[in-house]
Parts: C-alpha cells; structure tokens; sequence
C-alpha cells in the first residue's frame, strides 16, 4: 500500500525513539489510555510507522516550552514518519491535519518543524497540480534566458486608480514584464478593485496591441470565496493573465478552489509566512510548504530574496528557490519570486549559488526610484542579470551599463 | 472614520518607539526607499496608526532570529496599531494579511505576537457571525444548566463503520450529548465518510425518535471546497446537526464558505494550533483568533482543558474560555470546546476559574475506559460537574457518586 512520508526536526528531553513513538501515536490512534478496539490488526493497517531515526546534537534549555524537566538535555534529531494511504485518501485538510495537526501540542517536545514530505504516485491522477509554472508563466509575457523583470505598485496602498494607471503606464513604457498589487491592497475606498482591474488591463491590451508583449500583471483578488470568484472572473474577461493570492490567509482550500480553475496563472503571495516559520524548532520548512501549494496548484511562489531586508537567511532563500524548481507531480517547476530589497546587484550571488534565469525578479524601489528613472531602473536590472550570466562581476557589469553603474551608486550602501 | 485596532506584544533591540514605526509602515504604505507619489494627505489617510506603546521588560537575548546587534538589550513592549477602514472594507484574508502579514518577517523584531484585535461596529452589517452559538448548540441537544458532555471516536482511525457504529450506539446509551470524529478521520479505506453518515445518524434518528434527544454528532468534513459542500450536504439530508471542520487546515476563506450556509452547526477543531501559539513572542493569541474564527462564523472552538495532555497553561486556558464567551457582534458566545486529558476531575478547577456551564466537555479515556463501562463514565462527568457547581469539593463528590468515585481511583494519578 502506498505511504505518505513526512520529515520532522524534533527537540525533547526524553529518549528520542519514545518520542517518536508519541508523535506517531498521536497522529494515528492515540488517547491518553488504551480503549477497547485498538486490535493489533487495526494498529497494523492504520497506525503511523516510525521509519528513520537520526540523533543529532542536544542543547542544556528548551527551544519552545515544554515538560520542563531539571538537569536533562534536549536531544535533536530528525525522525521520518509514515501513513498509509488509507488513512484517508486524497484530501489536503485531513493531510494537513495528520502531518502538522496536533503534534505541535505535544508536551514531550520541545521543538517540532515540519522540514519535508513525500506523496505516492497515486496523487499525480488526484492533484494537477500547477497549471502553468515556469512554462506557462515564461511564455505567456515572452521573456527567454533571462528572469522576468516584475515590480509592484508602491505605496502599497493610498494610490488612486488614475495614479495607479499613470505608473503603469510608466512601468510598460520602461519595458516591464510583470507588476503586481500589493497583498495590503484589495478594494480601497480611492481604488475599487473592479475600477482598477479594468483600467489597467487598458492600457496592458493597449500596449500588446501596439507591440505584441503583453505584461502580466498580478492583481490581488484575495478574498472570501464568492468575491474572490467573482474577481477571477473580472480579471478574465478583462483578458488578464494573472491572479494573486494571499495564500496563508486565504487558506489551502480557498487556494485550491481558485487554483482548480486554471485559466489565469496564480502568483501565491506567502505574506505570513514568518509566523509559520521564522522559528528554528517550530512550524514549517519551504520544501515542505511549497509542495502543499504546488498540490493546490500554485504556479508561482514568494521566496525570498538574497540579501533581502528581512530577516532570512541567503541560504534559506537558495534553498527555496532549488525546491521551487524541482520537478513534483509529474510537472515541472514553479517560478520562485524573488523580492524584497532586491535592486540587481543580487543578481550575481543569486545566479552563482543558483545557475538558474527561471526567476521572476522583483524590484520596488529598485526601480521606480532610479536616479535615471524606471526605464533606466528596468534596464539597469536585465544588464545585471545578462552580466552575471556572462560571468561577468558587479563592477564589470556596471562599467558597460551606465544604468547599472547608477544602480549600485544609488543603492549598493543601503 | 472607522478603525481597525490592533495589539501586539514584541521584542526588539531597536527603539520600541522606532520598530512600532517599522511596523505601522510596512503594514500599510512601506519599501526601503521612498517613492514618489508617497504625499503627506496620502499618508494621512491610509497610513497606519501607532495608538500606544507600554514598554514592558528587556531580555539579554533575542527570542527568535532578528538582526544581532551585540551588547544590547531587547526591550518587550505592548504596541497597539490601527487601519482605517478605508483600507481594504470587509475582506477578511486582506484583513488577515494586514494584521498578520509581512510583519512577522522584520528584522527589527525579535519577537511579535498578535494578541487581540477590534473590528468597528460597521463589521455587524457584513458578518453574521455564529448563526448557533452556545444558545444554538445546547437546545440542539436539549442541554441546560450543565456542560454538554461530549466524546470522541478512538482511536482516531481505524475503526470500521459497524466498529463505530457500535460504539456511537453504547455511548447514546449512556446518555452522551455530543460525539465527534478525530481530526485524522476524513474517509478511510474501511470507513467511508458517506458510509459512515448514513449508518451513524440513522443510530442518532432512531434513539431521537424513542426519546426525544437528538445527540449532536460533529461529523469531519474537512476537505477541498467541493467535497466538503457534498459531504455538508449528506450530513443536512441525514438530519444530522453539526459539522466539524479543521479550521486551520481548511482556511479562513474554506471555514467561511461552510459556515455561510448556516444551516448546520460548525464544531472547529483548531488542531495546527500548536504551530501558531506555542511560541510565547511568534504568532497569535487566542483573544485574536477567535474573533477571526467567529468572523468566518465558527459555532464551536477547542480552547483545550484545565491540567490537559498537551503543554498549554491552566492560565492560557481560562483566558480561551473567556474569550469564547464573550460577546461580538451584537452576538452571543461562542461554545468553548474542553478536551485533552479530561475525565471529570478538571471540572472543580474549571468551574471555579470560569463560573460557567455554557460549555462543551469532551473526555475521550474518560469515558470509554471508565473501569464500570461508558455509562458510568457520562454519568460521573455528570457527577463532577454537579458537585462542582454546587461547590463541593472533588473528594465530596466522589462519595456521594460511585461512578465518579471509580474515575478518581483510575484517572487521577495518570
């Protein structure tokens, strides 16, 4: 029968096998005492199996609280965990629930991440998965052998729709591939977003029309179900290419439900994502999570950036993007977004630790706040990209590209 | 114009009163440099607001991964913000992503909490909330002047249909008010979801029509949107009364679409939580979660037992039942759902804590392994909530309750 396989970091004060038995105790047939039915046969069939056990180091205090218990150490390991298929089939709650469901309670650890799972064959005739990826994504705004170039609308709110058009314009005009809204703009009282959606796609069918490119924008349809449908279909008849989703907010079901349609590509913005995951010993690992998106059918997922403003680390934010572009399901990968604080001297770090251009490459202030303006701020971010491709350094790059050569004098001291 | 209010408790080696500013930027018009189009009247509109700062203790070291800035203290601080509602309107995943978005992700922060929030009174006119409630769910099952007593199938999984529906029919018969599937049980291989329905609420029916109480059974329907609208609709056309949904697996927008429909009673089962809490500076508190989940209109929510298995504090708990029965919404409370490691002796503590009946007490061990069978095991819940109530102590109960007497003889030192 198949299994479904999941890794955990773990921390606890007891033996590390007993608390791997509780863990998969509790996640199959567990109570505080045994009660009658629980027959061996039944145990056998349905019960979680323990399959590797790998003891690393132990720390003198607790990562999270726990049983406090005095003058022990806190071993870790990583612990491989199992159900059969028949546990309950093919259903993304009831799998959520057994792989990151009440474990997180259990008092006998200390610390507890989900690092990265494993689904049968099976679930490729079940899931899709994602309907366009790098692919769909690459073709549908024609960019080749380069990352798509994207930015969003800053303020993230307050800008009304004549304002927001006005940057638009200035964006495509600068030769942009991609723009998205900010995850904090949905309606607001100076910007409807059905007033927005229909002029922007304006002047992006304007601009296709003229030359043929159609930039792919990203508008945030995050919502509760009915509305978030009814924005969907806005975007589509406006001939949009793409829809955002806040997917931690919205949640995997909601996800899913908008994902299942498949007639725009869905951007799935991770804000929230620090919660489930800053911490080293509690929530969730990138692999793990995106390939529960990647099971709702998200063609492009935030990752972070190198040498990002936030607090993630360069290797964290190199790992994401390999697992994003990772073959799953039978399909290929999905587009990492790489954001925040990113202006193009990244570029040469990003290709050398990744050696990949299938990347969509965001830059805020990067751009619009170029001293040579947007266009020289787009330029300035495709001559990166070309030069660390070429193998070229940041200072060769930026003395053939008097853009670039701006770009780093502007923000490589920030 | 209305606000949107927001605590938070947070950890910072920076100037509280810097990071708060931090905050409030990235949460409504922030990048890392500014832009144009960025005015004051702009500003004044939609930024959002620092109300209050109380700074609190300084720590030696950070709680979670933040910026590391030698010798310096991290100052704790409660900090409330506010958004107008101009902002984003009713959107309850932008809403979402605004109090628990991008924030989590500054490095400026070496801990952040979402500790409470408040909607403005306007809220009322687009949420119904709880369309049951504590009201709702105890005429369901005919239930005053005590706790419902409920249970849970166990083991979680394994069980057949014919397994389950002996048991289900030895706990009507001993006088249960409530039963739920575990979060692990969608539908298994032995144990179809529509299969089980059927078979388990024409037990329910029968013991209704012979008596007149109607047991409310929370059937797991936690699934994709569409498999949980059939699975809702099975358990309306078998005259079933409640429905449980994994709320953190299914999503904010998920629960909401099932909720909606308001015709069923909605247990959720807040399993996942572990991940979101347990860290005492990562995440959210209750307070804030349940207005979250009472928005989406949730009946029902687990808030954990007094002395439970898990690692949660008595305190923690008080607080959760506490604010499960507070109003919102113009609404009534919410039924507060006790469980983990109960059997009856909690309930001393419990009522002295709450002074309230108006909830849902779950033993599963409890019950099941009542050394004088599941009859007993209701009936000396029963016993301990009335001795409880009338103020006696548990050893005074257990004399004049010989069922109660056997839980204390086997539960009480476990």
């Amino acid at each position: 029968m198949e299994r479904i396989l999941a890794e955990y970091y773990i921390e606890t004060p007891y033996k590390v096998e007993d608390a791997a038995a509780v863990l998969a105790g509790e996640q199959s047939s567990g109570t505080f005492v045994s009660v009658p039915g629980e027959t061996q046969a039944l145990k056998q069939r349905f019960a979680a199996r323990v399959e590797d056990i790998q003891v690393l180091d132990a720390v003198e205090r607790p990562s999270i609280p726990g049983k406090a218990l005095p003058n022990k150490a806190y071993a870790r390991a990583r612990v491989k965990v199992s159900w059969s298929i028949e546990n309950f089939g093919y259903n993304l709650p009831v799998l959520v629930s057994t792989l990151q469901g009440n474990l997180y309670e259990i008092s006998q650890f200390t610390g507890l991440k989900l690092m990265d799972l494993e689904v049968p064959n099976s679930f490729k005739e079940h899931y899709r998965g994602p309907r366009f990826g790098i692919k769909g994504s690459m073709a549908s705004c024609k960019v080749s052998g380069r990352p798509m170039i994207g930015t969003i609308i800053k303020p993230s709110i307050g800008l009304s729709v004549g304002d927001t058009v006005s940057l638009v314009k200035k964006l495509i005009g600068a030769g942009i591939d991609f723009i998205k809204d900010d995850e904090l703009m949905g309606s607001a009282a100076n910007s409807f977003f059905d007033d927005r959606v229909k002029a922007i796609m304006k002047v992006i069918r304007d601009n296709e029309q003229r030359t043929g490119k159609k930039v792919m924008y990203a508008f945030n349809i995050s919502d509760e179900i009915d509305a978030m449908q009814h924005k969907y279909d806005l975007v589509l008849k406006e001939k949009g290419s793409c829809a955002m989703v806040s997917i931690n907010s919205v949640g995997l079901t909601g996800t899913k439900k908008i994902c299942d349609r498949g007639e725009l590509i869905v951007h799935g913005h991770r804000n929230g994502w620090g919660m489930l995951n800053r911490h080293p010993l509690l929530g969730i690992e990138f692999p793990a999570y995106q390939k529960l998106q990647r099971l709702a059918g998200v063609d492009q997922l935030h990752v972070n950036g190198i040498q990002n403003k936030f607090w993630e680390s360069d290797d964290s934010v190199v790992a994401s993007i390999k697992s994003c572009l990772q073959p799953f399901l039978g399909g290929d990968g999905i587009v990492p977004v790489v954001s925040s604080g990113q202006w193009g001297g990244q570029a040469f770090e990003t290709y050398r630790r990744t050696r990949t251009t299938d990347l969509l490459y965001m830059a805020g202030g990067g751009i619009l706040a170029h001293p040579m303006g947007p266009q020289a701020g787009v330029t300035a971010l495709k001559a990166a990209w070309a030069g660390a491709v070429e193998g070229l350094s940041l200072e060769e790059t930026a003395k053939r590209s008097p853009e670039f050569s701006a770009s780093v004098k502007k923000f490589s001291n920030l």
